[in-house]
């Protein structure tokens, strides 16, 4: 049962203490995509301008990915320009280019209107409602976001969250959110909104999931070098709903698992610029670091 | 087999967004011991003034702590005065009034001579080397120090390392030692100094350790209350030592599990002001607490 994605496709230009790149691939539809690839067939909605290679599709159908729904427009494919100081937690925006995002109007291909699993990338809320409303019966749909909708979209995106099963955000926007400090009493609100599951991501840290009063805490993995943190929330999200929409079962241990995959590619996604070890990387790779995960974390119970 | 630890017994006068308390207890010393207390007996060095009551000499007796080597001097105790905002990891210092501990210099009784288990807690590098010389033959020797001594005694302290077992550090401490950016680079070098083991405390993120070349992490407990976080790692490292002590086995795995013990330690301890919370618990709450950390952490390997 193929998994369905909505979210930007991107030339990035990134800068970190470690190199920079210009124009290399990016997007949250784009590292979701490539991630989830390695679990199960993506049906990917997006849109690009006349400038974007085709190589770059062809790279996508390779690894899974169905590309009817990525429309190809008149115009320029979306730019974003950001750097990473040292702390490598928090990118700073120095340029945003809309260009052929500005207009986009998602409309999905018939072969994907019955896709049973929904992730709605980090986009408008509006957007992402299209796209949901588009789909005829959907059985797990994720939701990404950031302080940018919670700020300047807040009544499009809560009740957008009338409507999803998870929700993916960082700490802080869980906070700006809910106007509550203390996370768990932050994550008892969202609860209240819709989302039964609600994914924190605390980037060098890990994720917190919430899973109605269960909670579970994952740690990132202590790499030796992180090059670039663009795309691991996405690649997280990718590995994670890929996983599940694989599975077709959602209960608290697959969820765990989920997000031990979703651990997995986002660890491998910040080693190099964009998504290049994405497309190095096997799945054995990824069994072995599921693994170092487990070992990671293990400790004897009384 | 019993446990030695230096460190300070101190008046806290804490500002929380959640309330304040002035001049309660409290002290690297003091926290640990209550902590560890749980589950060794334990041999405490500090030194107070005149001001400071009986009855909470009586509660460390009470408590497994013997205070023999607790100097009793004219004048006034130790007083730290410091303010939590709503970030809740970081303590501003208002006011520190040294008092009796600027003449500290600790003698420790001679039947504290034959400790195994050596606890340096966060004071003066010279003054953590001065106990542990006059211990005859220590089998496993942990150090906490802060950025206070390790910008302004580095020598000392690095000399220090050269003679424990364990370092506990803050993260932001480990790179300001190593001039590291990167955790797993900044352990790597730490391990030249001397201390096999290395433990990197992130506060409301949890605890990493580096045990040679393998990696634990466990993370804090997410509490729907945090009130004050005043000797949060002083009693984390009193679970940790306490537990090791009595199991008189250091490996990976009793590292692990102490790892977890401090962990629920400190999670109890900033449940209120103070050790009031480490007063009112039990063996059985401490129990409790651990097989929650299990199941907050627990995923099924591959």
């Amino acid at each position: 049962m193929s998994l369905l994605v909505v979210g930007s496709v991107a030339f990035d230009s990134v800068k970190t203490p470690f190199g920079e790149v210009e124009e290399a691939q990016g997007g949250s539809a784009f590292y979701f995509s490539l991630a989830a690839g390695f679990f199960n067939d993506i049906q990917m909605v997006a849109v690009v301008g006349e400038d974007f290679p085709e190589e770059q599709i062809d790279l996508l159908n390779e690894r899974n990915v169905d590309t009817e729904g990525l429309q190809r427009v008149p115009g320029k494919t979306f730019r974003w320009k950001g750097e990473y100081t040292y702390e490598l937690n928090e990118a700073h925006t120095l340029d945003t280019q809309l260009n052929v995002f500005e207009s986009f109007s998602p409309e999905i291909p018939e072969t994907y209107r019955d896709a049973r699993y929904v992730f709605l990338g980090n986009i408008d809320p509006e957007l992402q409602m299209k796209v949901l409303w588009q789909v005829r019966n959907p059985e797990f749909v994720g939701l990404d976001t950031m302080n940018f909708w919670i700020g300047g979209k807040r009544e499009a995106l809560i009740e957008a969250l009338k409507h999803v099963d998870m929700l993916t955000i960082n700490d802080a926007e869980a906070r700006q959110l809910t106007e509550e400090v203390n996370l768990v009493q932050a994550a008892r609100k969202i609860h209240t909104y819709g989302p039964k599951i609600l994914i924190i991501k605390q980037g060098e840290y890990g994720v917190l999931m919430f899973n109605g009063s269960k909670i579970f805490s994952a740690p990132a993995y202590p790499l030796d070098a992180v090059f670039d943190p663009t795309g691991a929330g996405d690649s997280f999200a990718g590995g994670m709903m890929g996983y599940l929409s694989n599975v077709q079962n959602i209960n608290d241990e697959t969820l765990r698992r989920a997000i031990i995959f979703g651990s997995v590619m986002a660890s491998y996604n910040v080693e190099d610029f964009s998504v290049k070890r994405l497309c190095e990387i096997s799945y054995r790779d990824i069994e072995k670091r599921f693994k170092m995960f487990k070992s990671l974390t293990h400790f004897e119970d009384l």
